[in-house]
């Protein structure tokens, strides 16, 4: 298996590669009667496709997907949802030189020792970040869900290169906090670092390079007492979701690593009540302890590497010639895939956290 | 569900709690025949056992696991595997006065929600770190199968507070190296910086304080191919079972968050071959491309929290009587629980790997 | 969760209402390079389309399944190999009147708790027998993979209304055995049955009654060792999947219920062998014993009900205006569904057992 | 895997060989606070425990569970609920002759051939019936949950040869007349068959051979929408489970294998309301339409072989020798398990039905 993720009730299975005839989504699980507002899909999936900005790809994608099942009079019908997007625009010959080149931080070889040689590797095939379009889907359906709850997530880029922007407010996020950011066209809390973000993606262009960087996302609304101890927590199950996400390479809850630093005494979280309701004064936790979530927002941060696609010359392999070569990687690609993984990592966090409620 | 990890055919299923009659493990789905020396099972477990050091508790657990099933004439049945470890040493009067005081930075108020007022919260119930007990037991089980495939798994004290231990040679690490740091009573590639970390731990623990700190693991010898991708792979499962671990709060593969300041050019692993195998000249991704492992190390790091359990006064809340309170905790308690969590954190990684060669 | 089969690394999620836009199936799990004919997966299809014999009805099925990724050059690639069938066909009015009446003996009024009311239910929705159309693609795609690994399977006609075939020779029956009654238009053995089913079923359709009958299936070339102990065993999977077939209201391996009447002298399959390889005299156990293949046929029965849409009036309830009526079900639909039903019961088959194998 | 069951939420895993040191089960995923009375569980063991009345075997044992965690006060603490027997009463001599020979009917050989002949063959080691005494353990647990739903369940013997009890009223049938049957210690509804039923099991034992049976099980006050369509409905769950227990060949719902030779008219379930609820007039279907509960009870049928353990002289092979031999199997075994096995088919379905509702 691969690309299915089984969480209690819900299941997500997504399919596809780059240049086949299509890609989707089966979302099993949901609950019959739920209404799912089909333009908000379509809004949250444009916050992923490529932006005129001059830093996504100009790889025209209509990512238009056709509900197959599942979905009928606006509503969710408890039975498998499925939704399928077509592949129409595929320049296969773009990819025609590096069949069996390796490209370096890509999975080809990977891929290629994994399947024996027999993926599609066309555009990165199943490994392509396209497939995350259909996991888009799925977490814009349940974030409407999640939504009805009282629930709301919302992710901004945290950082690019070492451009940061601020934080959420761990303690206070609002879900006007995360709607504000969440529908900006570069979604900053802090957009007076905007222009220097986009000079530093510009910057590793102009050198036929590329740039990584941080993403945060927020959960709000979510009640305390969800999720397990040990392996079947909030933590397993996000962290399960987020690195089906391509190019993320790690993941911390709350002020996470710089808990490694830090005392007993500045990193607990003091609990304090008005004798109705439990909070706490900080969340250095991210609303996670032991598993479950603690009744404060959600926190965590994902670590997310330059993309590898890089015009520059590469020493590689020809791992079928079994032979070195240099590889210079045509076609389009985004020198930073940062912005458009923000709504991935939303997507992927709401599947993850929606399992818990099903 | 909380305690079962369920990967492909092989399910390890944890119970117990601090201050019940038992502990233990169920390993289910482990191929028939495999030799498992008991004694070195031992050996691993005497690894999280409190030290005589100073640094750990001075809490004297018997943790002698008896095996129940699946273990006959030194062999593994292929049956389900099950060790039981009886508590014997609970000393439920230490923690007789925080029963309904929810411990800051500690899953008391979060389990009590969850599990409606009914889980057993003495010495942490099942959130304890005591718990952590069986699952060394079946990552040393799943450890003694992995070598015997060739395949080398040990982890060291990256860092407890901002005094780092030398990084393993990503490309060039050896088993032997795991060996020799293993075995090490205070796990640390470079014991030049022993005992400077005690000091530091010391001086936590002086101002009844505690530190926390970050864990490097390394798995070598895994064959290229191993994982798959999306929701499947080695971060994927990896992440699931280390997040399982009490205080982990963040986890990177490779280079991870640093992957964030990187350009494509420096982070990108070039391939090399001599015409034989492939390897990649560097090694910033940890050995894992695409959930896939690559033939090279892979390497992650997880970061450690510092032990919640400190003597100081805090500011918390009574969760039943609904009222703020301040809480001294009494009883032993690790200042710094990295060096226990090395084995703990190998253990899980071992667990994860072997699941995919079954 | 609903159609979502879960067996070990392989995974089948099915998808689709009667009459929405389209079914399918995600199969993920497969391993890559297995060579499939495509044109052996339409004849495979072909088998439970309806045919023009008077008893299937007359509705025209296109099932044509594209095939949206995980397949390349005539092969697997390893990734999740999706299928889609649009629906072209749907007369929506036929079931007009029916909307929310529940048809005795089907799933109208359950799906309608289940779902809350929101669940499609033009043609019976998820429920319908179409939905069968991609468990039978996914069926034969493993049925060529196993067929790879030596091991052919083949349902028949095991009775219809009380007229019997013969059964499979539980010993000795051979692939070409397999072969032979498969490739019938009427799956019989004992072909000098046929038309007196077909007069049984005549004669129910004349009543505008419907009929029942039992389907029989064989797998061979199975070795020894396939399937575990209690509850994941080749009965378990067999039977989980099976029962994911409409319509199937009993399992029964070997002699299956026989047994309740026998004595262990006669149950009991001595074993006997030439130094080679071992085999056992009889086979009333159907090729399992303790969950796991004995290397003799895999043999069991599926006992499948009449089609429970029958034109005569019915006494019903109209489940939103919680009222009695009676109920004349229009439309066309198959007096027995049984000879439909065999490669449908085939398909899960290869199902379950080819998940032991990867 | 094997011992596992994993239904959604719900996790049993049950581990033990005959002959070990001891068997069990955990428990993972029943909700925190859920009073659980544990005499009743003792009493619900004590109907499958050996009987004193020449049927069962004279074998003594001591099947006192300890729960090891997960339970406290009286109530689940939601946290793994773990229980073991520990093994005393081991006569290894007894089955010392049959090391590596295979026993017809058994799963000596083919578990051999599974565990790359390492499994602990003593007694029948983890396919021994003794293992059914932790499932009944859990699915004695499972039954007082579901009994604080209003959900009750009660098996009993059907038919041993071919000697007949009566079926439960399948849609009058109540609480009082489960609990009836339950208690007695030949469960049987109509009592008037006992002794004919005991003789022809003392017959049996007289020619030294065995005998097997049916067992019907019913459960009553599941309400209406429970369960789901394809491969996660009641059947598909039940099945699993049922064909979890050692000898059962078949499971049928309803009138089950009676649906091949029934007209639609006779075998649909008219519906009818009094303007509140909905029934069905008759219930052939057991409860269950496309998977899903319909507010009816619940009913099912499993096939019991007959014990494979027989004293007569077998024709078999010794399977590490290669050679044909003469088995006599010496040793104390139920010449009849259909009434012991009563109570292990009411645990199987306890586990199945609950597992929809956590």
């Amino acid at each position: 298996m691969s690309s299915n993720l089984h969480f209690g009730n819900l299941s997500v299975s997504i399919f596809g590669e780059s240049h086949g005839n299509g890609i989707g989504v089966v979302i099993d699980g949901l609950p019959g009667g739920c209404e799912i507002d089909f333009d908000r899909i379509l809004d949250f999936m444009a916050r992923r496709a490529p932006k005129k900005d001059g830093i996504s790809t100009r790889r025209n994608e209509k990512d238009f997907p056709e509900i197959m099942s599942g979905y009928l009079n606006g509503k969710t019908t408890g039975t498998p949802l499925c939704a399928v997007i077509k592949n129409t625009d595929q320049h296969s010959k773009d990819y025609g030189n590096i069949e069996t080149v390796a490209r370096p931080g890509h999975a080809d070889y990977t891929g290629s020792v994994r399947y024996n040689n027999a993926n599609d590797i066309r555009g990165g095939g199943h490994f392509s970040g396209r497939i995350t379009a259909p996991l888009v889907f799925a977490g814009a359906v349940c974030g409407q869900i999640l939504e009805q709850k009282g629930i709301y997530s919302g992710a901004h880029i945290l950082s690019i290169g070492n451009i940061y922007d601020n934080k959420f407010d761990s303690v206070n996020v609002t879900k006007e906090d995360l709607e504000t950011v969440k529908t900006k066209d570069f979604p900053l809390i802090n957009s007076a670092v905007e222009q220097e973000m986009k000079d530093k993606v510009k910057a590793a262009s102009d050198k036929l390079d590329s740039i990584g960087g941080r993403i945060e996302c927020a959960v709000t609304g979510l009640p305390a007492g969800i999720g397990s101890p040990m392996f079947d927590g909030l933590e397993n199950r996000i962290s399960q979701a987020v690195f089906g996400v391509p190019a993320v390479k790690g993941i911390e809850f709350g002020v996470g690593f710089d808990f490694a630093d830090m005392c007993g005494s500045e990193a607990n979280d003091c609990f304090t009540t008005d004798g109705k309701t439990i909070k706490t004064v900080t969340n250095n936790n991210g609303g996670i302890l032991g598993g479950i979530s603690s009744g404060m927002p959600v926190i965590f941060t994902a670590a997310i590497k330059p993309t590898p696609s890089i015009a520059q010359p590469q020493q590689t392999v020809d791992y079928v010639k079994m032979e070195n070569t240099v590889l210079e990687i045509k076609g389009r690609h985004d020198a930073c895939i940062v912005p458009r993984a923000v709504p991935v990592i939303e997507a992927a966090a709401n599947i993850a956290v929606l399992s818990f409620l099903i």
